[in-house]
């Protein structure tokens, strides 16, 4: 089928055109709405098996065109079904994954201008609002002012932030500023030693495997300290390690971890990797939203002695997936762990090339939805925001306290309540969760602590309410008194 | 400001509820339309200074939420000057980005379920539909079956596709499973070498310097076979590198390069590549999409003798930014180079967890914009914009030939037509780029090639016409008139 002439439309044009866009773009926004406002009806966590999908579409593509509405009619139909819903008041797994109506709107005019800021040139504005909003957010944070790319008169800084597509892809870059600087020749790269506990999050390890780093030691961390990693545990293993010939060069501390949301000890951490020239790189991955309140702030002292500082505003700051802000307080070795500078990409000036600062080459207008997140709500009310959620665990922290056969089993904190039975079997937990899980009503993940099999109760989807966390309640006491009673 | 009640409704309902997003989601539609309807009047590329956007923004967040109207009108006054207009039809620079109205309902839609697909039950659906529409996909590009998940009866096979978020993430994951495959210890990883030519993408050494590979050799391609790499040259370094005791391992080839889209000749590269127990990366990042027309498939002829294949559905097959499908013979050595499984993400299946595919831990819901784009246009409409794109950049290649005072400076290519100023110096190119570009009437990059300065006509954006590229050509033609009267 060649084209006749120049008088076809291709592209944005044709087989849809700008008026029918138009119509399609706002049905979606449409649709969208009717989805937030019954997403608490929907069953949290899909129930299809796996390949479900497989029998339900056509194995090869389409040799012409559809109609947008047969593909909107398998939205409803086949896709749906499949999804499990994170946007849902009652979902309490993993760590929760925010959207928001500013987040939703960024998202949309960042598709839209599809500009590709691998350059500054490529869009001055994807660059500058990127590093001016992250300059907002760490005042939001009140991290050290180090880690802003400017003094607050206005002087360029040796650090600054990058917005990441994910904390690993922040624990990786990370990674790879610190063997730079720890300046390992080839050959010697298979003695450099990362630290982490281990509670740390499994992007230490995989960030290690990547870089080809095989001496990636696993402190660990004790309930003693509330899932902390332990100074002296790290002053000894990095003893041990250098008699051993080998190179600390890598601290991965985690506050919030994944588990539990353990806090590892900055302020006890942090001279001793300076003492051993380790780079020191934080892991907020959740638990950074929290710093937006000031009688938070506690968790995040020693800040100041480490070296990088991640928090994923995709999680618990309401903007939509992915938003990983990284911040830097010296963006040198980043740059040369991961510059490079081909000719067709030359162009005016190389002030901020973000491309230097993170894996890909590519990177879309990101800061947009970030902007429009911290616009929208203000400080005051991303602070109101964090608090409600606190709030609302501290409301399930106590109903599970005043709850006979039920305990918490590691010390709550932030949005994050881990319970169990009572002298309840790994098979007695794993029993109500599936039981819970499969009806739909909620959705919780579990862990393992200690040898022991916990349930998480992970608070903070954009919409939940004290009502959803209450209900949750009653159907976990319910489920478990009904379990309970047929043994 | 704590909150006082359980009556405040935070996250989505506040600040900005469903009924204002209904209103401001269709008014951004709205303006996405008027932007689209008005982009070709638009200046091409950002003529801002660097720091433009500080001094016009506050240096601190607001403590209040602010109005959306606020917003928006900030959009337009601060943030599109420094826009690179990426979807005008008068942007020839890099390669193109192809926006398209059913990529941008897939990113609407993804933004709004914003499910976390690193594991199959984040979203089944998510996992499913990627590995069914890069099954499609495959089919479209008319790839070696292996390289699908199942074959054309439904039986799984060793292979599969997963959407990676840029070409650059597709060569290191690649390069990991080679490494993986090749079973270095990690003392024996300074041996390593990966290979590719001169004109190979960048990604290769930063995916090296990444892994911690010290040894990327880069083979000089020639003029002469336009410039695509040597068959004899890697052969030759093969047996030099061998011989010093090093570990051959990888090789890099491109369909399509980055400066002017040369073509690697997998058929002859491929049997060296086996007998040396090399992985074999195809990058296809830009011309890979030309595959859907039968009479271009000459130029990917060998890829049944290669591990893995990557083409960027978002440089020139209409869907939004990000979505680098990736295809891999054997899906083990990947899934060994990049798994974990922390206790946290234990849950029902193991089947395509894809999170052990790539990079980041968290995954978007890109496979929708994708199965939208490829229902909408059908096959049949995919080929006719392909062609529609080669045919102008036919019209263009005719208009240089037919100039005296202008040259073809290496062989056109698909939609790329490389070209100068005939006996032109280096600084006159420069400057005649630079004149153009600063019109704001049109843009396109130089690049480097056997020590000339070269401009790249790079034909693509999603609804250029015949007219855009007469009207370029005009422009070209008349500023080097005017610009060589003037000497």
């Amino acid at each position: 089928m060649e084209p006749s002439s120049g008088q076809m439309m291709p592209g944005f044009e044709h087989p849809m055109d700008i008026e029918e866009f138009r119509q399609r773009g706002k049905e979606m926004v449409d649709w969208i709405c009717d989805y937030y406002s019954g997403v608490s009806e929907r069953p949290v966590r899909s129930s299809v098996e796996p390949g479900y999908l497989a029998s339900q579409l056509p194995r090869s593509p389409p040799q012409k065109g559809e109609a947008w509405s047969d593909i909107m009619q398998d939205i409803e139909h086949k896709i749906m079904p499949g999804v499990t819903n994170w946007q849902s008041p009652n979902f309490f797994a993993y760590y929760p994954a925010n959207s928001s109506a500013p987040g939703m709107l960024g998202e949309m005019l960042s598709a839209a201008l599809n500009v590709i800021g691998f350059s500054w040139i490529g869009s001055p504005a994807a660059t500058e609002l990127e590093t001016i909003v992250l300059d907002w957010l760490a005042q939001l944070l009140d991290l050290p002012a180090c880690f802003r790319s400017h003094t607050p008169e206005g002087t360029p800084s040796e650090g600054g932030g990058v917005i990441q597509g994910s904390a690993s892809e922040a624990t990786l870059v990370a990674l790879l500023a610190a063997r730079t600087q720890a300046g390992a020749a080839p050959e010697e790269a298979h003695r450099l030693v990362a630290y982490g506990s281990d509670q740390a999050h499994s992007s230490l390890k995989k960030a290690c495997m990547i870089a080809g780093i095989s001496h990636c030691r696993s402190l660990p961390a004790a309930a003693a300290n509330g899932w902390a990693m332990d100074p002296k545990a790290l002053e000894a293993a990095l003893e041990e390690d250098k008699a051993k010939g080998l190179k600390p060069f890598f601290l991965f501390a985690v506050v919030g971890s994944t588990n539990t949301c353990a806090i590892d000890p900055l302020l006890q951490l942090g001279p001793i990797a300076q003492e051993h020239h380790l780079w020191t790189h934080v892991d907020a991955a959740y638990a950074g939203a929290a710093a937006v309140v000031p009688e938070q702030r506690h968790l995040f002292q020693g800040l100041h002695l480490v070296d990088s500082f991640n928090m994923n505003a995709h999680k618990w700051l309401l903007t939509n997936f992915d938003c990983s802000p990284l911040w830097v307080r010296r963006s040198e070795p980043l740059k040369q762990a991961l510059s490079l500078t081909p000719a067709v990409l030359r162009a005016k000036g190389n002030a901020l090339d973000l491309r230097d600062w993170q894996i890909p080459l590519g990177r879309r207008f990101r800061a947009l939805k970030l902007w429009f997140v911290i616009r929208t709500y203000g400080a005051e009310g991303l602070q109101e925001y964090i608090r409600h959620h606190i709030r609302l665990a501290k409301v399930f922290e106590g109903l599970v306290r005043a709850h006979p056969k039920f305990e918490i089993a590691a010390p709550p904190r932030l949005g994050l309540v881990c319970f169990c039975l009572k002298d309840g079997s790994r098979e007695q937990n794993a029993a109500l969760l599936e039981a819970l899980n499969s009806s739909g009503r909620l959705f919780m993940v579990s862990t393992d602590v200690g040898g022991k099999l916990i349930l998480r109760f992970a608070l903070g989807a954009t919409s939940v309410q004290q009502s959803h966390v209450e209900a949750a309640w009653q159907q976990i006491s319910q489920q478990a008194d009904q379990m309970l009673s047929q043994h």
